[in-house]
């Protein structure tokens, strides 16, 4: 069984450091425990090309971290490149092609005017349809306003999304926001693409975060606190837009939660807590539905009812999510990877939730079209 | 035990049609035939970010093949992309996380001015060295003139990886050139870096390869013809290339050979044919050493006799090589393996060796921070 046996955070947010140092300030913990040990790095990163001018960032790192001998490989999904390349290094360690593995999630984003983030983010859009100039928040205003025309949730239980994952970052010493926020500052915000509001998208950040994957049995013997991945389950979506049958429910993270259930034996009532792909407010209540933790239509719910809140029955995106947290892109779904660990191990913190033994993640690609979502569990 | 069952090629060369075009050309005889089966698609990638103004290819690609449940991700590790992401397909099966992988190896890199592209893949020097000015021919020039000095070559035998290279390529209705050159055209033509002439390096090529990566159990009940690899090894060597101690020999192509033989159990002597990284014509000769089919100092020799020509004793670069079948960043370590796997079954047309059972292939990254090597058997 392959499981998570340490991870490390640098703060998400804007940073004056370049990639290297971001990268190294969470992995350099890690490598100085289990630098004999490591014999392979992923790197999970999508755009170091784009934003930082820089090819080949595993191998970089690895001469910056003073790991020349150790192979490495760069793993990119787009906003999903955290999920599958935990997914990679799960079936490294499971194949016996490596021992121990260090995941480093990274990204350099901020630095440029939002138009031209925006627009090097949209190059993931089919060619076809970024002529028609949707970019992926004016993606999650079109899911909202489907989702309100369809299920008539209050428009307050959507800003709550943002007002729980804030609260949830406050307590995250790694967020990139680290505030709270009330529901009539939400609701007043400037809104950025009808009827979505400024604080229910994720800010452009910069981050890393590192992971060591490693088998179960090496885990006991570096006598590390670990977390064991019963479950993976990747599946893709389309990537039109216009072809898709539904905007209120999105195939690719229905399908990976209901593998990686299905690997793990566990249902999704049995998980103590998860971390969702919240790229805008209204996304952590469609994937909630659509991974089975509530009915279709009916996720919205529990921002109501206070069911998902870290005090709640079932905690969702305790890390603050990508909302609070950040969203440095190949970070975020290795931080979601993190957050699990770091639950399930009692090493949250204030943000720590009592007895949490199984967690989930999904790690989503683009507006949904690849999905990678994990089952954890500590005994 | 995990197979190749299937690989078919675009051809490589200036192509006018976009990337997903060459990529669909090259998958499609494998989608066709193995549709239903195939449950991942691992595209090897490095550059459509910065070439095509595209980010995530791989679910683009698979919307763009009819494949939208399909899971896939993007593999890079620049020049040796393929090597990365053939390793990754084989982890996948032989973890069971994945029953039958398409790889798609895919480059569009023409239509610009051969300085921008060599400052787009000179990206992956580091920072601190890329100030200096050097670029990948550059430094393959630093190796043949530290070659020389220390062991002594004649100079027209390095040229004649070009002349063998170019003959093979001619065979290969694939490669980016497809006609010989002689040795005196070879050693009159435009020198690119001293002492290297234009010849003597792989040009700017398009290109796309596929392969369908399976277990030996399924390649067996579709009926395929399939190979073996048998052993596989990664590794990675400092990109600093001020701090190498030696600019004739290659860390990680030795590293990485090692541990494919070891775990293949297999010898250099055992090999019947092999695939190797010649970006310039010094490097095959490096490399032949270096993974141990020659004494170092020594690799040069078998250009005077003959011995790695198509005809010889064992056949290095059957496809052309880099040199002459052209290099698309992403496709090139994928079609080392698809010419393997062609011929170890019989399918290699006018360049076909006969009776080989066993191959070698080492995909390179950068100039040389990286490397993945693999050992390929049939019956």
């Amino acid at each position: 069984m392959v499981s998570i046996a340490a991870a490390n955070f640098a703060r998400f947010g804007k940073r004056e450091e370049d990639i290297f140092a971001i990268s190294s300030e969470s992995a350099l913990p890690i490598v100085d425990k289990y630098r004999d040990a490591i014999d392979f790095v992923v790197v999970s990163n999508s755009y170091s090309g784009e934003f930082n001018d820089i090819s080949g960032l595993n191998n970089l790192l690895t001469t910056h971290l003073a790991m020349d001998s150790v192979p490495s490989m760069r793993v990119d999904n787009t906003s999903g490149s955290g999920g599958s390349a935990v997914l990679v290094a799960k079936s490294l360690v499971a194949s016996g092609e490596a021992e121990n593995v260090l995941v480093i999630g990274a990204e350099k984003m901020t630095g440029y005017p939002t138009k031209r983030s925006t627009r090097i983010i949209a190059s993931l859009l089919p060619p076809e349809e970024r002529l028609g100039g949707p970019s992926l928040p004016s993606l999650a205003a079109f899911m909202t306003r489907s989702y309100i025309r369809e299920f008539s949730p209050s428009r307050e239980s959507i800003a709550k999304v943002a007002v729980k994952n804030h609260h949830n970052g406050a307590l995250n010493p790694y967020a990139h926001f680290q505030s709270e926020v009330s529901l009539e500052k939400v609701m007043t915000s400037k809104v950025i693409a009808d009827p979505l509001r400024i604080f229910e998208y994720c800010p452009v950040s910069d981050g890393a975060v590192s992971l060591l994957v490693t088998s179960e049995e090496n885990s006991r013997s570096f006598g590390s606190k670990s977390a064991r991945i019963t479950g993976a389950g990747a599946s893709s979506g389309t990537s039109s837009i216009t072809a898709r049958e539904s905007l209120v429910s999105i195939d690719s993270v229905r399908e990976s939660a209901r593998k990686a259930f299905r690997a793990s034996g566990k249902s999704p009532g049995d998980m103590d807590i998860a971390e969702l792909h919240d790229m805008a407010s209204i996304l952590e209540i469609v994937e909630s539905e659509d991974v089975g933790f509530f009915k279709k239509g009916e996720g919205w719910k529990a921002l109501e009812t206070g069911e998902t809140s870290i005090d709640g029955r079932f905690p969702i995106n305790t890390s603050g999510g990508l909302n609070s947290k950040g969203h440095p892109i190949g970070a975020s779904g290795v931080a979601q990877t993190a957050e699990i660990y770091l639950q399930l191990t009692g090493q949250a913190g204030k943000r720590q939730v009592k007895n949490a033994a199984t967690g989930f993640s999904v790690s989503m690609a683009g507006f949904g079209n690849n999905s990678t979502s994990f089952v954890y569990e500590v005994d």
